[in-house]
């Protein structure tokens, strides 16, 4: 019980490790007849693979995906829809070391710890980054699916390192090749990547992501709310290690008479006059876009020496990361956010019932 | 799908309305044998109780439950173990306005868009806080359980509005009435939900939890490690609207160097000297204490004068609260999100085998 | 894991021994505003209850669910809901020797395998008959909300011992105290009970269920199809040990030109000249009945003396239960097998969207 | 929901059609460090394979199966283990006209009421017996995994059509191209077979599974019994109309006195003198063979003429079905069998804790 997300409606099933023969997905529960266009997947998924520009790692690969099941003429066709992708341009003797020299802030030591020496260590493992590629199929065709509904998923860079976005609604982010309300806040950004890899090192930020057009009553009370189940999906991001729905932490520093959002009529539909609640009351959806942020901490591999421990002899030991690294994975992980909110969203809005006439 | 948690090991089943008949608990997939100390779980759920102190409700409810199954002897016998608590001192009257003008902040209107007019919206209905006593029970047999294995879950007030308690670690906090390392920060804590009861509203703040002596390893990759795990479970407790670990949402303005944690050896044992991970990297533990924090909003309800809107007339209306409410539901809720923490590790503890030899 | 079953989206969770404080299911996932005839479901209850005739044990239990939650003016309110069943009449002395003694055909040996003694063996415990009842609570519900949709679940005793009832299509067994086709035949099994019982001994049966009116399209592909979901409910009822659809092992000794149902035009609509298939194809009804029969092993508690071992010695030892035992399950059996059914086609019907437009 | 099996350890995921680009599963859960004999597992897949003989069809597959992740250095390393196996020799052309004349016997008509039209049709699609090689992929992993722990599945062909096969303990039939224990019967069977061949027809039979060296005290009580959880694979094998464990359906006309197996002691271990129970009680084991038997359908796909109906002009049509079919499938469904008993008992195997001390 791992790498298989079990929803609603849907199961998604993640395979793969950064250097195997290949990574994929395989989507359950998707119903018959969803047209999907091949052409907006890999504009989606090229969002998130690297080496498409000048602040992520120059290795590159085609995430092209090729499906093995589910699709029949174009559309999908009730059985469980599986793509892979072949793992290409791997360097496994950059990742030697990392056998017995476990890189601070990765899952090198967890993962031996866990497995007993049997994970497969190279590039990750399991663990990779790389990973997000089917997260990111699976979300691009759901994102197709719920944009036939009217229902949008788009994030934003919020900060990066110091530098904050503007705060304004993030609608027009969509499309930019660094999304940012601000443009000039982008080039700050920018730079803020730039100077950390002149110092062999790297940094972190913040991505917001908007929902919009999600109907109201979705989700589950308790343990399946909007809430859960985007945290369950979004914490499967490597390097995610915070999550916030609508005014989140800031919530916890107002009186409930700022925090509520009053209830008024617009055009015949009751909304609320602010969005504290990032959409989400009782895990359900009130009709009002659903707002989150994560936290994407500084990626792990930096060029720096740092200090490890060699689990062999027990020794310290220097490690010094000579493969190619992101210095900031946060435009990539954009994307992948989408993806998350995307497969969530998907999963309640096919789930059964809820009321009986 | 919603009230039920299925882990790895674990499925936790919650039941119940705020004035239903009872609320209860079932907790299936316990090892046989565990002893069961009544006195110390009645001291845990009390720490939750309303109306055990000056700055909670004045509405008292003896949550005492009544196991029905599940135990033999004082120990758990193998079999589902369910406990309720009887529902007692219920004011239906004070909700009557709730069904058509629902409450700014609550799960009202959402229940409407969800189950079309059945719900039971007395009190909240199953939405109610209330529902985090089950929670309690479940969460205080662990804790047990957990503690004969020297697992440790102890959480502590981090802030109460504008109020911070020291950086310290927090290990000093258990038994404490009011759990803040710092006893005068304790009491500008209750001076802040004190005016902000004075002012006829609320007020809300942030949870921190440490969970000590957790064996490296736990959790496992993508969907169920152990930050996903946690987070779906806390985001079951109402008002939490965001969860970060270890450095959270701090990490995102770090950078690698400064946010990854070096490996050093301490008396024989693979340690980190920092731990802005919260003791988990890839979803698994390493070793080092789990640590994350919650946001709690302020309580929704408040005595002020709200804009609601009445859903038959779909007229503005004037909403006015008159049953009694917690200025502020932060303290009641620490020993939540000790239950929260316990019965995530609890489960990753009780799973299967990761080593096949 | 294992007494909390999981399907698209019902969940249900049955708790309790034979001897705890209370029995008692929880049903999660049923949606809002299904209206509950409690007097229809007692009567349907009373139909499993012992000690109503002069063919089962004379144990009189009251089986009357008390609801503590999930509903609101008489229907469901969303919420999970949940009834249990107060153990009053018990007499824990009968048990003592089974402690040590198991019960040759009772799960009493395997239990102390599994829970090592921390298991509550007094009347068999969680593996008691008497779980059933809270089945029963569930599928009588669920056979209320099937019926408003003309989907009706009908089963009868096809056979006791040596004794087979008619062939005859059995719609015309519901309502009947002994459900069979023939009443000829009724009273030939119940003297064949009868002969049992003065013998000291126990008989078994077949039992038959048809579910008609059920839609096509219904079943998932694979793990999932109506047989493995309706398998796997049965399982759950003690004493069952084998199942089978439409002509099941009997097709086994056809050739494919007998077994094939051949489809016609029957008022405008698609059906079949024979049902052979049961109504299940590829695990998806095809709009003809539903039908499935169980095998149910005759009663192991006997009066007879038994060659058991005890476990604390490991010599052998003579086994006499005293207690009161029904010397045939099978009668009781029949509302047990419609719950079955009733459970597993309302999850199935409840499910999401096969078809996306 | 549909073509993932989760269990208490493992995850399943099975995914491809008849005539997709390629089919293959996803085993998640499996523990790291578990050798896997390759040249084992194609001679496991080898049995199951098309055209091995004369009794099945004469379409040749190489079902060769391409590891995508999974696996390190020969050995299992904790991340799910795909496997693919590419769709070579279709002949789309075949099944054209059964879009809309669907055949008797399959799943065309069902899969057309699901899914609207979008299913894939072509070769049966997601509904191919095709689909068992996965299963059989992964059974044979974990045959090989069980049988490191003395726990061997061993099936046999019980009978076809009416010639039954010995009663004998089928402990030799391993390794047999015909697995029966008596090769007398094993001639009068293939003579069966070519019969119906001989005349466009097709017959069923039984398969019987025996595993040897079970632990006592697995499966769990209720839904996720050691019946439940073999029972929903089984069903998953196309074909599979009825199931039954130890006596079955015969103990149905038995009496208590003889379906009981007495307790006695071997070696210092507790047996039974008989096994009518098929090595369950409870649905949990006892150290016995746990024994159970599948009735298969006769093959639905026949070279004679059949009634069908035209779904687009809803007039009668003679369906003729002119591609390459197995007279029996039989045979060939002995391995998926093993594999359908490897799997589950594994799934039991790598669970949790039953008892904490």
């Amino acid at each position: 019980m791992s790498s298989i997300f079990s929803g609603s409606a849907l199961r998604l099933s993640i395979f793969g490790q950064s250097h195997s023969e290949a990574i994929g997905m395989t989507l359950d529960g998707l119903p018959a007849g969803i047209p999907l266009d091949l052409d907006r997947l890999q504009t989606f998924l090229n969002r998130r693979a690297p080496g498409q520009n000048d602040w992520s790692t120059p290795r590159r690969e085609e995430d092209r995906p090729e499906f093995l099941s589910g699709l029949k003429n174009g559309k999908t066709c009730g059985a469980p829809l599986t793509a892979v992708i072949r793992n290409g341009n791997t360097r496994g003797k950059d990742y030697e070391q990392l056998r017995v020299l476990p890189r601070p802030g990765h899952a090198d030591y967890t993962a031996q710890l866990k497995y007993g020496g049997y994970q497969d260590y190279s590039g990750g493992g399991h663990f990779s980054g790389r990973l997000t590629a089917p997260l990111c199929i699976s979300g691009g065709i759901l994102k197709q699916m719920l944009q036939a509904r009217g229902i949008l998923c788009d994030a934003r860079i919020l900060s990066i390192g110091p530098v904050q976005d503007d705060s304004a609604f993030p609608a027009s982010v969509a499309g930019k090749d660094f999304p940012t309300v601000s443009d000039g806040k982008a080039e700050e950004m920018k730079n803020v990547i730039a100077a950390a890899r002149a110092d062999g090192d790297s940094v972190g930020g913040v991505i917001e992501c908007v929902i919009r057009g999600v109907p109201g009553g979705l989700g589950e009370p308790m343990f399946d709310g909007v809430e859960n189940r985007i945290a369950q999906l979004a914490f499967a991001v490597p390097a995610v290690k915070g999550i916030e729905f609508g005014s989140g932490f800031a919530a916890a520093a107002m009186r409930g008479s700022e925090n509520n959002d009053a209830y008024t009529v617009c055009d015949g539909r009751v909304v609320t006059t602010t969005n504290h609640a990032g959409g989400i009351l009782g895990g359900i959806t009130d009709g009002m876009p659903v707002v989150f942020r994560v936290a994407v901490k500084p990626t792990p591999s930096i060029a720096r020496a740092q200090n490890s421990i060699n689990l062999e002899s027990m020794e310290p030991g220097i490690l010094r990361i000579s493969g190619r690294h992101d210095p900031c994975i946060v435009p990539r992980a954009v994307p992948v956010i989408e993806a998350v909110a995307a497969i969530a969203i998907s999963d309640l809005l096919l789930g059964g019932k809820n009321i009986w006439n």
